[in-house]
């Protein structure tokens, strides 16, 4: 960390500073140039990044070095981490693709969508019991109803089961089905919910927020896997911008930058990223595209029914075209430019 | 609400539109114009207004004509809601600052802090004993002692408590002691948690989310109120955008606005939006100029000693003095201006 | 255009209302609902649909239901623009990569990095002459002497030229070297300069503003096209939002939404966009997976060296890989999806 | 300024980094630390600050320590900038309220208008007789028409005239007519138009853009004045986020804030930041209680007639009511707050 200390400063101000620095167990190299005064503060421990520095008589401003997050850090794990869910692998290059309805309506139609998605080369099934809506005056999700019906599309289909979970009350009964947990945009941040995930033994989908930065959601992840879980998935789902074209904003730069600061696996949801059907298949490609581990995307046989979200629910027919599509796609890769790039020079 | 077609619709996509409007309920409304054909729809049944309407074949866009909430809403409830905390009357024309240490941290300093509060005008004492904090590697909080330390400092100076809960697992603690319940910015969208606050007996303070609109943060309250409580006092602290001089962006404008859609008291929290201290006071006075029903602010005898947020503490000087400031301040107020402004015309 | 009326509504505001819509020489269809009343105005006329009708008592708000673009709008002009630029072709079908440096410095480094991406398949070379920088005190581009390098450069390797015009009294020099015209984020909204490239006669390729929106971004295509030319081509080069890991934020998803909306060619600019070249490549793949036209990128043998946007220049080595990747990408396009996804339904 | 290495540095690019610094003539403090290596740059040419460091092998981030406007800027100019429009003062405690139409329409509306706010303490008249407007289809102004029946105004009230430029071919034209120079928010960052009103004799009004920060707001001012003038006048009119509750978003907090780093007058624009009438006046007071140097405003008798932005003009009435609220406030002042406060400490 630096601290930047203003024109005016005074040695009296430039001391106190150092003194706090030194008590506080840390060191402080000062460097007194011509036109500013700069502290360097050796000694990477959170607590003493994270006083309140900038209260200091003389202080202008603080830059930070180091980024706050470790466990999630690539710099302290170099090799991706790659997860397994009952033999479906995510992560490492081998990517996946979750496929469902956004929420779980009828025992016909997610058993119709699960053997569809499976069909069609879906390796795991996505499915909300519990939904965060922004009315309190429209449909909140099934529950346990919603469990069970999609328990039966595992036991039918085989695949894994991906769901929400909202808060920590619901743990319990949703561990009892689920076989990975899925963390929506208004609770990336919600850190109580997060440290209790932690302390679980599944993996964990961790949406981005609604105006969260990608350093912020690398943060997320750190909360969970402070507590031990190891396994968590990054998922973006866009962020929120002034334009309105579409629900949300996703960058796919966001992609490799996430994969070069972390070792977990990130994923595309290009569903609530856009919001609208016609536009949810080339930006899924196009994260693909750019080296995404994976996908999470909804998909309905009727959207005009379905219970939420039915205006960016895929229909089986355009899922079953984008995954042949995606058969025929070589992804970037950032590990093959390094060499191959680079060996030329 | 209202349905645009696409030019080149069919007479079939309209009637399947107009099928599902009248099976749902509601009234359809076709305006077949020679450039676009418009269905209305009339009746004002939230379970309606979500249906998946974007989804169905020859559909352009929907407008919403109707806002979704309505016991937050003035059109419901004409007058201003006045909350009473112990005598402490807010909203109405009843103004009220709270003011306290960000986190609660020796009983010696939030004595003094309170102490001091009160001394120069403050009607409560804000402090928190969890905490939300970016990183899992900082400060969380003092927990059941920091409550403890604020009952003490209401013992000494009457001064209602207001503190924040982070989760419904920490309800039944926080309730014995706090007199008013504060629901941060990360927890704005937290539905479970608002569910669980509306069907409690305690005013709660609802910040706006770090991305929330002004209408969101109205659903927020509708969330508390649906459940039974009426006592919601919406919190301004600002939201994230690209400028990074302030903490946050807080405009001003949705003081008066926010007053005109719904009956709820407005209180300004210029010590998260800005984040720094010197800015912290202007802004305060500025948001009571508008017509804010209130203030939040931090205090802090030695910010550079602050557990969290010592950058924006206010001294408890430069509270003094702001409180002195603020009494020779005539406050803007929509009502005498439509009544003495068109009186002239 | 809808006009929504308050709850508290008039028989005399809606006459009033209803009365000036016939002033102006359209229709005026009131609909009484039993909670909102609400007024359809029949005529497209752009001059009426910008009268101030939120100023009219008793009004709510506006929806608006038309675009307000035209020349550009694909209800227009159902098929795709293809711009020929000496035989180099661009849109419907045919895609374009333009690279080059950011400035034009040295005749030998200008010359070498054209050499070397017309070697590995550029299409057309671009190199600012005249730049927009923030601060007044750095370099601000090489003028005529750049123009005449870039001529050069022109007659070795046969590459059209394209270059940025910043005001109109450098549109008679630049005209004279440039075979396609670039106006850059902070003129997006410059009315007056587009106004003169639209009577001129090359073609201009329009980026969008760091904050517009798409539709903003098609009305500024507009201003072009209103004057008579019919050659623009849409750039997107991200914008501005609260995210710092990279410069700007390019959401893909405008790709296709352009292109559904606009017959004009849509490229990409990723270097601006992410302002980082390690993340240049895989963006500039992701665009053109998801169906953009082409590319427009910075290529710099020595960025260390270069005058402006070093950060963000691809090595001729990395710029060669990326041609080789894209030879092998087979791009998204909704048409094809729109034809096979539904046949076999 | 400071760079930051990655962890992974070698001697070599260390030195290579210094060995450039020192060519471009600064200083190099390399610090190499347990965990990161840091390089201070100490001179401060701002070409220097401006090379591609981040193209530099081994680099990981760069961190900017002096802010880049010098002649904008406090340190280099302590005292508050005066500016004395035909002995209307502006600055340094001398408050300024400009007022009139968005658009100049008839001569009739124009004087009418002129001597209501004349009448109501308006101490200068706005008008814009060029309007970048988003359509090239709407009124686009009235040209020299306007500038005369502007000049026609200040014959009959001795008002000063504040109105638009939107090109250099205009500057002529539009220096014969005006006393003071506005620039609106699409031309914040057109550099061309501001170096060649740096050459001119008259003050300018420099509005934000619409996604600029202070900073880049100041790095604006800072072209004009690098020509020679010093007479800029900074105006807050807001800038775009995702909230659509008002036009764009005024954060109050800019007006302290640029008065901190700047010595230039900062003016409050609310009728184009609120954009809706009721709201305008609000944040107008609130903008002078947050200590505003003056207010840009627009008024109109019959904003139903009006030729542009009808739905935020004031009413004459509306205007008077406002100027009587502000005669009663006393403004916020950081240097009162400075010497009394902590006088009390």
């Amino acid at each position: 960390m630096i601290i930047v200390m203003k024109n005016s400063v005074t040695t009296e101000q430039i001391d106190e500073v150092v003194k706090h620095v030194i008590s506080w167990g840390a060191q402080a190299h000062v460097d007194r140039g011509d036109v500013q005064t700069v502290i360097g503060i050796i000694g990477d421990k959170a607590e003493i990044l994270r006083k309140p520095w900038g209260s200091f008589a003389g202080v202008e401003k603080v830059l930070e070095v180091s980024d706050p997050f470790k466990m999630a850090s690539r710099k302290f794990h170099p090799t991706d981490t790659i997860i397994d869910v009952e033999g479906v692998k995510l992560g490492g290059g081998h990517t996946c693709v979750i496929a469902g309805p956004c929420s779980v309506d009828t025992e016909e139609y997610v058993l119709a969508i699960a053997k569809a998605v499976k069909a069609a080369g879906a390796t795991m099934l996505r499915g909300g019991a519990f939904k965060p809506r922004t009315s309190p005056y429209t449909f909140q999700g099934s529950g346990e109803d919603g469990l069970k019906i999609l328990k039966t599309a595992k036991q039918e289909t085989g695949l894994p089961i991906v769901t929400e979970v909202m808060s920590i009350d619901q743990i319990d009964l949703v561990y009892r089905y689920a076989d990975v947990i899925q963390i929506g945009a208004r609770n990336t941040q919600n850190f109580n919910l997060l440290k209790a995930l932690g302390k679980m033994g599944k993996p964990v989908i961790l949406k981005n927020g609604i105006a969260t930065t990608a350093k912020e959601h690398l943060m997320s992840a750190e909360y969970v896997m402070s507590e031990g879980l190891k396994e968590v998935i990054l998922c973006l789902r866009g962020t929120r911008t002034y334009e309105t074209a579409m629900r949300n904003c996703l960058d796919v730069a966001l992609i490799p930058y996430l994969q070069e600061l972390s070792h977990l696996p990130v994923i595309v949801d290009s569903s609530h990223s856009t919001g609208i059907r016609p536009f949810v298949m080339p930006v899924a490609y196009a994260g693909m595209a750019a080296g995404a581990d994976g996908l999470i995307l909804e998909v309905h046989p009727n959207p005009c029914e379905a219970l939420s979200d039915g205006e960016q629910a895929l229909l089986p027919n355009d899922f079953e075209y984008l995954m042949k599509r995606l058969e025929g796609l070589k992804a970037w890769n950032q590990r093959d430019w390094k060499t191959q790039a680079k060996s030329t020079k």
